[in-house]
């Protein structure tokens, strides 16, 4: 356990390194020297650890442990190792090692699995260099053509596949990967919110991957002088908007745990310190792990919106994105909370607020997920911190639900 | 009186033309050619009625009728005759044109006065060209320097002096003027709110100029991500924010009759629809006719502000700016209703909610206000509009002012 954890730490020392921002946080986009230093590393220690390396058309590297079976699927074991500019050394990468380890211990144990292994690290998870995010898995699974592929540019103009071939990689080779191929995917991530460490808890078990709707309210009143207008003459915008704004968080609060509602962003119009609102639009994002909350709670946002159609002032509400909570797999889910009982870590069941690669996976093979906690909640900041010990624990689970997967012997 | 409104008109519609946005409003930027040709109008109309015309340093117009009194202070009745880009016909016009019909009945009627009689044409009382506004006014009082005159400059960085002799305007003439040289000054202006359209009364006489705060209040919480952080864990700053200012119409309405306020401008940090915000900044305007109200009001929104810094909210507030309402002078206002009696013109009295040139003044001589009804209470848009009729009775309460103010027989 100490030399697990010690490996861990030199890992994610190392790869912390590989950053356009020295002293200021990791900043490791796609396609970049950081991320050709990265790649060589974990390539590197791939090999060292008995796997078959090969990389796809978009640069996501595949660490492969042969099974027994012929042509059997693998059960894969990763996450993605690109970076938010100015972020932390663990989203991502706490993954990738993870899953690097799990493969040294078959190797230390010098483990002969059935259904082959693989250790996958995925490129622009974050969507920092090429936008949208979620490329390398989406990417994968066919769900980004090739001629979409090709005309993504980052905001110098650089496209894709010039920015691979700065860096040596091959966009001419196989992209899409058949679903016959894997036979479960398994993902380490950071939690990237407050709730395991409050509960002093190592390990979570993801049992979704909260779905994901964003609504824009545009509330309509009419300008007027901020003198010479009444009161009871306004038709205000903001102080309509903002009633409903105060009222949003008590519909999260009702439809039940693991709801949240946001308004992030709110534009005034025209707004001038003198001028009464004549239009104010915001954001409302809504998310639960439950399917039945999200309507749920959209209805009573748009009955609230609505309500507030009256005395000259002008609602509307539009659905900009609808993503379905992703219930992850159940017996993945078991076996991970088995092993975990095993090896008597402490766990509890977790709902993932974010989007992740096992998400985009999820449609295609066997999911599981599991977060660790990380310090005060942070993460996308260079303070993003979280326990290698925990990761070390996170390893121990995935290698027995590794073991049983691969039917390793 | 069908002379005079149809003099009155010819006045606004020849005025009118004078714009660089023809169709699109009223565009008359302080020295500009729209600027030249109005002051030509202007000039030629005052000398048609007898006056003897003089501009001082700033290009403001006076157009006197001696008294027989020597050295006497004059009896001055005026407006500004600038305007804002896209504006109206009447905001500022109405007041310069009422003035020159007021001069107009003392030749018609072959007047004497004791006192002289000065009509006034103000510029730049909005600020359109260069900024914070009555500088026409406050120049002409002392109130802004030689060196803060000459070191202002439009957005393309002409400045005054080069604009003025630009169209042949004199800045070296004399710029402050003797308050001993004022006896009083009466400005017509439109009301650019509803009340006096709502009330059916075509005369509001000004009983006091509205004081006006500008406070900035800003929230600050805690930024997350709006997927993985739990409602019971934030410390959503516009949440906060919103909750203020949904309860900033009430503490107006609690005040009394006659005070506003206002939340006009407001930013959210960072402004993206993932994260929850963690500063708003927003502005709070408040006016009332009346001293005691704005301090009850200014105390009441401190206080409510400040409930709100708990719960890792943390909440300030910083007061801009703060102008005293101004009560206008009481001998005037009273002579201003007794004539509207005689005349049997209906009148009501009213607070502006706006800044006049009068306000200035006010601190130098005695000064009276009227108002006219707005068309559905717009300002400083094309849609201005405001009755002849109005005007013209505007007109006959001056005349009779000016005339018991002239001692003129």
């Amino acid at each position: 356990m100490v030399e697990l954890k010690e490996s861990i730490e030199n890992h994610i020392n190392q790869i912390s390194e590989y950053t356009a921002t020295p002293g200021k946080g990791t900043t490791r986009l796609t396609y970049s020297q950081e991320d050709l230093k990265t790649r060589n590393y974990l390539k590197g220690k791939m090999r060292e650890y008995g796997l078959q390396v090969r990389e796809d058309g978009f640069g996501n590297i595949f660490g492969k442990l042969e099974g027994t079976l012929k042509d059997a699927p693998s059960v894969m074991v990763g996450s993605h190792f690109d970076s938010v500019p100015h972020g932390g050394s663990y989203d991502g990468p706490a993954g990738v090692v993870a899953a690097l380890e799990v493969a040294g211990l078959f190797a230390k144990n010098n483990l002969t699995p059935r259904y082959p292994l693989e250790v996958v690290a995925l490129v622009e998870e974050e969507g920092a260099r090429f936008g949208g995010g979620l490329m390398g898995s989406r990417g994968m699974v066919g769900l980004l053509g090739e001629g979409d592929f090709q005309n993504l540019r980052d905001q110098n103009g650089v496209s894709t596949v010039e920015a691979m071939t700065e860096i040596g990689l091959d966009p001419s080779l196989p992209k899409k990967r058949d679903p016959k191929t894997m036979k479960a995917f398994l993902e380490l991530h950071i939690e990237q919110g407050p709730i395991l460490e409050e509960k002093e808890i190592p390990i979570g078990v993801v049992e979704a991957i909260v779905g994901l709707t964003q609504l824009e309210v545009t509330v309509k009143g009419q300008a007027g002088h901020a003198g010479t207008t009444p009161m009871d003459r306004r038709a205000d915008a903001l102080v309509a908007a903002a009633s409903i704004i105060g009222r949003l968080p008590e519909l999260a609060r009702e439809a039940g745990e693991g709801t949240v509602i946001t308004t992030g962003r709110l534009n005034v119009f025209p707004n001038g310190a003198n001028v009464i609102p004549d239009q104010v639009v915001f954001s409302v994002d809504i998310r639960s792990g439950k399917e039945e909350n999200v309507l749920n709670v959209i209805e009573k946002t748009k009955t609230l919106v609505h309500s507030y159609s009256k005395n000259r002032i002008q609602t509307s509400l539009e659905q900009l994105l609808y993503i379905q909570p992703k219930e992850l797999n159940r017996g993945i889910r078991s076996l991970l909370k088995e092993k975990s009982e095993a090896l008597e870590i402490p766990y509890c069941s977790i709902n993932s607020g974010a989007g992740h690669d096992a998400m985009v996976l999820s449609d295609y093979t066997d999911v599981g997920m599991l977060f660790i906690p990380s310090k005060n909640g942070l993460s996308h900041c260079p303070e993003e911190w979280s326990d290698s010990e925990d990761i070390a624990r996170a390893v121990g689970i995935f290698y027995e639900t590794a073991k049983s997967l691969t039917e390793a012997e």
